[in-house]
């Protein structure tokens, strides 16, 4: 009995580390990406934008905006590169989705803009959110940026985040950010 | 001699006159929009970003960003209709254009965000801006709007501002505001 005793206090204390091991690690990779240990930024989405873009395919694209904080913004603007530490930039990207109700409406100014029977899209559900930060030391294995792609507010997982560098870094030029500030 | 110098000073006197009237109207023109007398808000391009969108027809397409001034983004975000005086609405349209160096990249990547072989878009040149000023009183007759549309820092003719408050009139359960919220 007493065996018995001490193998069930053994066993919870084991089940209670374990999870007191699971819990945190769980709980940091909802809200750090791995590798990087990058998290979603506080209020990017009210960030002012850098650009606008489209990811498209035959059949489903995204509609995208770029995000910069204000370090990124004046960045952009007077033309620095590299980015200087703590710059983020953010892409967050939308399913493109046809506007009927709008489409309504085009239909009734044959030519808007310049352009013939036009046909309208506006964002749908959301994709995922991607974050660049600019940590020159921290990251300095990586061009200065830690990288993070999160979808439903987590991250994804290692294997994602080791094709975020190799894929930025045909933009070494531009500091391995690709999208360029549209005024 | 004396009759060719009056008719030349009377010419010229004319032309002047002319030149003076089509200088200021050209010069107002050049900065408020007709009918309504809206002019570019300062800054907005930094402004909080209310959504994007594109306008595509089956050859040329735009790319948009639609900004909203402090007042216009909280009533957007508290779902307060109709949008309280000051608030101001900007559409900015640029021409979609296909970005042949992310396409190298994208090549690279084969499924992108689950996008089969995408391609990438790009703001290319501006094409005109867009505003809505909300001033219940000033603009009650146009649903408390007044409309502008500028190109290349010009507002477009009495013509096509005309057509603005028809074209939105069928948004009128959304305060005449096309443009949604995309968190």
């Amino acid at each position: 009995m007493k065996r018995v005793a001490f193998l069930l206090v053994a066993v919870v204390t084991i089940a209670g580390v374990a999870v007191y091991v699971v819990t945190p690690s769980g709980h940091a990779a909802e809200e750090a990406s791995p590798i990087y240990g990058v998290t979603i930024p506080p209020g990017y989405r009210d960030w002012k934008l850098i650009a606008v873009s489209e990811i498209a395919t035959g059949d489903k694209s995204q509609l995208r905006a770029e995000f910069g904080n204000d370090i990124a913004i004046k960045a952009y603007k007077e033309g620095t590169l590299p980015f200087p530490d703590g710059a983020i930039v953010v892409a967050q990207h939308w399913m493109k989705e046809s506007s009927p109700g709008n489409d309504q409406v085009l239909a009734m100014a044959p030519m808007v803009a310049g352009l013939d029977n036009p046909k309208s899209f506006v964002p749908g559900s959301r994709v995922n959110a991607q974050f660049m930060v600019k940590d020159s030391t921290k990251y300095a294995a990586t061009g200065g940026w830690g990288f993070a792609d999160f979808k439903d507010g987590k991250p994804g997982d290692e294997a994602l985040h080791k094709a975020c560098f190799p894929c930025h870094a045909p933009a070494k030029d531009h500091d391995y950010v690709y999208t360029r500030y549209v005024p």
